[in-house]
């Protein structure tokens, strides 16, 4: 997968991913993270356009190469996301998105570049589930008030080049 | 996924699930719980029908949408497991089941729910493997002297609707 | 899955898998070991083969039951991926293996037995992705001046039987 280098990816601490994971170490922020994604992901599958896009910053930003241009800020997301669900619960479908293989690299206490897999799973009603799009997935996260939030997503479909 | 609410998932410590995922925060219990299932499902794709069925509690219940009755008891679990893996193994189909987007809710120190996604993968000898069920999993674990077990598991599968 | 037994799996220490994980328990190394595969994965599909060699420990050993003979050594391994990743770029397909459902069976601080399930999916440029192989792992992690390598690993691909 080809994504541009994020404009804060550069290393900022020598002391390295472990302590820049923060005081439990790369494992609770692991954990942290596949909890923000298990829920993020069933916010939108459920259908939840506007809950799921408060998990990005308010500023923030969605780009992929399946779309023209990046969507911009939070209300931009929720109603991309909003047309999106909305035009699946008309056909029927039931979505999934499964996240995976997911590398971190923290970049201070409260910001970590996330690289990840995703697969896209649709299933009609009365009908079989398909592997609809395989992905690349490279996300800025950012930690305020205590809540990660994504800052950049890039989202790179395989079949698109 | 439309899962009926489990009886005990009323959150019943303020302090919340960081002090309520024990001693090891959220970290040991995302490990000990991603530990748990890699071999639960491993048991029955093996076809290990009885020592899957020893991972659900005495009276643990297994409910999902595409059977008229939940199975109660190990005893049922077990019995409806081995049916169903003597039938693969008859055709020669391996299955895998994968779980996923795993959401934790710790309820107290020895009770979690669990929130997941799974995928039922099956492959025929010399054939094509094929997504055959995409599903939601709703699982209450209770810690019963050192090891997790099932006490409530409902399955979601997503092409009934 | 029908692994052969690893030479070094005996239980080495009864004190057990938490003592046996190191200092940081069972979430610390859960958090390492995936990491190591999310980025070992992403170098294959990348076409990166050597430097996923380099995840090999310099007399590894890469066994499946879909090739004649295992491969052995890092050399070894590097040119058989190699061809591998030059094959599917000209025919313009992304891969992407994807290891889940992780079991870790650690034998002393710096050897753990891994088990997980994997997929690979591919997708070719302007079409479809195809979910290719659903299969069994068995790895035998070392770590060695603080990285882990593969000394041992065992693909047992689900539709050879």
């Amino acid at each position: 997968m080809t994504v541009a280098a994020h404009p804060a990816t550069t290393p900022a601490d020598p002391a390295g991913p472990a302590r820049m994971a923060g005081p439990g170490g790369l494992a609770e922020l692991y954990a942290e993270i596949q909890q923000f994604y298990a829920r993020q992901m069933r916010l939108l599958d459920d259908g939840e356009a506007e809950a799921w896009a408060e998990t990005f910053a308010e500023d923030g930003v969605f780009a992929a190469n399946a779309h023209p241009e990046p969507f911009t800020g939070r209300a931009a997301i929720a109603a991309g996301a909003r047309r999106a669900t909305d035009d699946f619960a008309a056909r029927g479908i039931r979505r999934r998105h499964w996240l995976g293989m997911l590398s971190l690299e923290p970049k201070d206490e409260h910001t970590v570049l996330v690289r990840s897999y995703a697969q896209v799973i649709e299933t009609p009603r009365a009908g079989q589930p398909v592997l609809r799009a395989s992905t690349g997935c490279a996300d800025l996260l950012v930690r305020r008030d205590g809540r990660w939030l994504v800052l950049d997503r890039r989202i790179h479909r395989d079949d698109l080049g």
